[in-house]
């Protein structure tokens, strides 16, 4: 198929124009049902919840001890005790009994002295309703005790039982349909091979629909057959709220969603000025919202929460203002076009009392940026982009309380930043060790694990430190990890040292600019004289250890330059080259910080050494701080 | 049963320490098992979780276009196109489709000039990976996806899809038998009777441990049979991972609860030095924890908290750091005991840029105070109490959301503050007029309902509000409402006007000091030359109009004075008096707040005026704001 026969045409609506026109033809309103309070959690009542009966509803003796009447009590006191007779002039009660006329007080048990079993005596009088729950003192009938449109919590469901109410009416779940499309596309994981793709996008639209209150439904999958997509849908937009019909919205040979909508309903939009989620279609069948979602995950879960979740909560009838947000300083330039608005996943961290929001991966690809997101933040349309330095507002995917207590880390990546995060609450983003010296001096981070070697002196980082941080530096060493060469299992290609990469059947995979990797591997090179440009594949940069070991793995390259963890991890062998220093950097006040006494704990702890062992390729020694001005004499 | 046989001696341990070495003697840890991906939304990650392969796993087209190797596309332009053969220099890819050697570059659809179905030319040149998604672009190989001790996201399960897990280790459900005992204690609403109680707690506990990921498991209620007692604590300690007998743990006749752990098993302490939850057991039978739990809601709420939820968090491996904590000025003063650590649930309010903090009725049976709770505070033990005006610290139970929002209102009570609460953010508090006034003075609270009849002038609240707040006060008038003697149904005393208040036969129930209706009574009485002291039941005094409406219908009294509304909702009879102005008062900033335009409007609309037709006894007016110094010339 050419491109004449597919889609390329798209429009660019404006988003909330979009919605709103979408929303107001479509009216989309709450329908209800009757739960059980038992049922009732985090169901959202549907109208006000009116008390049947008072709590409690009848006057109650609120603690143990006796009843009476307050009249014959008068004039008790330690040198005048009043003896009562039981049945005649007193009962005993417990906590919750009713209390009957002519009784209208009770003495608590603890103020009772028993003569006999017939008899006791009180030493100070009482007053009418002592200790007594009068009718109504928790609710009185026919009060509100919630309003409609509340999420219902546990407080509300004791409530209502103690106000005699025993079901309620409640927003009735909204059913929605997922049709996955796509003759990649593929659910079930013994089927994966080249070319094909797991359906993880049915399952993240269904996860967000159950957390919002809705009814998921995920359909089989549709391959491509014009038909029976148009078939599913129609079944679907009669048998439910709102369909979504996923990937096969873009403008690839195959995608059938646009022809599917158009045939059998009406489009009322077909791409909209938003990245990424633009070839996001609005359709309408049998009055239900029937929305072609693009399959890249990102522009899946923002399409969704663009255009779904408003809908969802339009049934619902819950407000979108529950999302938090939060201000925070950007902490790189983002760059972005005029023609669409722009949803960018950041990262938030409290770094030296200031909110820092740093960018993540832009990739429409990239599912780890939303695992990595602690919010997103919009680039409106009309806006080239903000400014590094600007305040920018944050819509939170997490709790504040886990953003404060989070460190920030950012350069070199190595496995021990997994182990690390897996201990203390850590988020750790790879940039290179020179990347994240940068990010440090503009606050971006608490901390930059670091592995510069300084050619001229041999000592690591610390002539970079000097430079690029000044006076305000401090760095934890501890850590040396093996660097080497990664090559096949078995070594088919016979690579024993750094001059093999020069041969010409050898493809090599580099690190990035910047990543210390890169930096030994320089030195080395200068050292043996030889020439990058002899290098096959020197100019290809990748950023982590394990992304260049999967290449060799993948067969992308012949070999590359790591750590042995990274080796081990992907079943690769390894050709030593030397043990080298992996630093956290840091600048002086953090320290200080509680947090910097966690990481601290954290690599003392034998369990941290028992893992880097299983990892291999690692040394650890006693932790040593040096601050800057320590070398000075 | 007398006293001697009661549990009252029990003891007085520090909650915290009784915690601590109850959890060292328990040693309560999570255990595991493994659900598919599909299953894992909310449960907790057991262990980190990492990717068992790369993606994409394959090079892969990053958009629709032709896959080709770049070194043919040398030197194109624009004055100069190449022309490329279909299947021989090119082929057709849609995004996703994996790209195999020798081709290494993919050319967008758009760029593409088609000549014929074979042949096509292209104007610039590509480079090695242009649009083509590389091998481990989101997720490479053994890649930590999630660390352990996660409660796992929508985001977290696509990418573990993404990464090829399909089952996950998570931390298994614990299991919390709840056993519910009492004779008195009901869960068939059928049963309903005087001295009957429904089990709301059972379900409270049932809901806040499902929503802190537990499984709960209501057993029948055990109706003070010692022996059947003993047999379901002994079963469900061998069935389950933590026990809850609720009630039968204070010092009442029928508190068999500390019998059976005891006999049984051990108990660790008996009584904790906390308010409300004291009578607390903490019984290890089966190496399990048994938790006796006292009745009152308030008390079993606050018990659970303190000692249930911690087990259940080491159980599921979560931190209570999650909780989230805020900072407010308290608004009235707090005496407490030195014996106890006292627990207070408080509203918390943004009034004129300040947090405010207001202690909520301290009633152990009040549910509604957990309902309009917040959030709730500690008064430590040792602490006599917390002054006014003092910083607290307020853990919330609410979204700050949604406390930003809220409009807080103390003062008159009437069923409108219901409806309003239903249409606007509102939290409503019963205080009597003056007392919301005197609360506005203190910045308690955003507005005052109020009706205070100025015997001197005959207007409602002018005079008091030059009184009690000078000269920053602003007073909205809309509504007025019918006030007059609620009498029972078919007025059976043939009650007709005030003066019979004093006949012999009649019992009274009065409002509270400074309530507007109290006010307006005096003012008939003073008019009428009637002696307060000739009515019977005249020091009796209840909070609201429902309240002593309820009382009327309960037969605690034969008349009470109150509106319209009220006598109609209880289904009572009614003898007019006459309409009185019901205000809102505010000070003057408040104008200017988008949270009194929401009043404003909501008060205007079609909605309200209806609600309140169908209460009956209101007029509403125009709304008229009228400001301190408007009435001063």
């Amino acid at each position: 198929m050419t491109k004449n026969q597919r889609n390329i045409y798209i429009g660019n609506s404006d988003p909330s124009i979009a919605l709103e026109t979408y929303k107001s033809i479509l009216k989309l309103l709450p329908s209800s049902e009757k739960v059980d309070i038992k049922e009732a959690l985090d169901r959202i009542s549907f109208c006000p919840i009116y008390s049947k009966k008072s709590s409690p509803y009848y006057h109650a003796a609120a603690m143990d001890g006796i009843a009476l009447n307050h009249k014959i009590t008068k004039g008790a006191s330690e040198v005048n005790p009043i003896v009562l007779k039981k049945s005649v002039d007193f009962d005993y009660v417990n906590t919750g009994n009713p209390i009957k006329a002519p009784y209208d007080s009770v003495i608590m048990i603890e103020d009772v002295i028993e003569s006999d079993d017939e008899h006791i005596s009180i030493i100070s009088p009482s007053k009418p309703f002592d200790h007594i729950r009068p009718v109504g003192e928790d609710i009185v009938a026919n009060e509100m005790i919630i309003p409609s449109a509340k999420r219902i919590n546990p407080f509300d469901m004791a409530s209502m039982i103690q106000g005699g109410v025993q079901e309620i009416e409640v927003v009735k779940k909204p059913k929605i349909s997922i049709i996955p499309t796509g003759k990649e596309i593929i659910s079930n994981p013994q089927e994966i091979g080249k070319g094909k793709i797991m359906d993880s996008n049915s399952i993240l639209f269904s996860a967000l629909i159950t957390k919002l209150g809705g009814n998921p439904l995920i359909k089989n999958i549709i391959r491509d057959d014009l038909q029976e997509l148009k078939n599913t849908i129609i079944e679907a937009s009669q048998s439910s709220d709102i369909v979504i019909v996923n990937a096969g919205s873009s403008a690839g040979t195959e995608d059938y969603t646009l022809k599917a909508i158009e045939s059998v309903g009406e489009v009322h939009c077909h791409g909209v000025a938003l990245k990424p989620g633009k070839p996001t279609i609005l359709g309408i069948i049998n009055q239900k919202p029937v929305i072609g979602i693009p399959g890249y995950p990102v522009s899946a879960f923002v399409a969704f929460d663009e255009f779904v979740r408003p809908l969802l909560e339009s049934l619902l009838n819950i407000e979108s203002q529950k999302i938090k947000y939060i201000e925070g300083i950007l902490s790189k330039r983002i760059t972005s076009s005029l023609k669409h608005k722009e949803i960018v996943r950041v990262q938030v961290g409290r770094v030296d009392d200031k909110t820092i929001v740093t960018p993540l991966q832009r990739g429409a690809g990239i599912t780890m940026s939303l695992v990595k997101a602690d919010g997103i933040i919009e680039v409106p349309r009309n806006v080239e982009g903000i400014e590094k330095g600007q305040v920018v507002k944050v819509r939170l995917l997490k709790d504040l309380g886990d953003i404060d207590r989070k460190i920030v880390s950012i350069g070199s990546h190595d496995l021990i930043m997994d182990i690390l995060s897996d201990m203390i609450p850590l988020s750790s983003n790879n940039s290179g060790s020179l990347g994240g010296i940068l990010s440090l001096k503009t606050n971006e981070c608490h901390i930059a694990p670091s592995h510069l070697l300084d050619e001229e002196t041999g000592l690591y980082n610390i002539s970079y430190l000097n430079k690029y941080l000044g006076e305000d530096w401090a760095v934890l060493k501890s850590i040396k990890r093996l660097q080497g060469l990664i090559v096949k299992k078995g070594n088919p290609k016979n690579i024993t040292e750094i001059k093999d990469l020069t041969r010409e059947d050898i493809k090599f995979v580099n690190r990035q600019r910047g990543a210390g990797t890169r930096v030994l591997l320089d030195y080395k090179l200068k050292d043996l004289n030889i020439n990058k440009s002899s290098i096959y594949g020197y100019e290809r940069e990748l950023t982590t250890h394990m992304a260049v070991a999967a290449e060799v793995l993948e067969d992308g390259a012949d070999v590359a330059m790591g750590v042995y963890s990274a080796a081990k991890a992907m079943d690769l062998d390894f050709i030593e080259i030397g043990y080298e220093e992996y630093d956290f950097v840091m600048k002086k006040y953090f320290i200080e910080d509680y947090r910097f006494s966690e990481i601290l704990k954290a690599i003392s702890s034998k369990d941290f050494k028992e893992k880097l062992e299983k990892l291999g390729g690692y040394k650890v020694d006693e932790p040593k701080i040096i601050r800057s001005g320590d070398y000075d004499d």
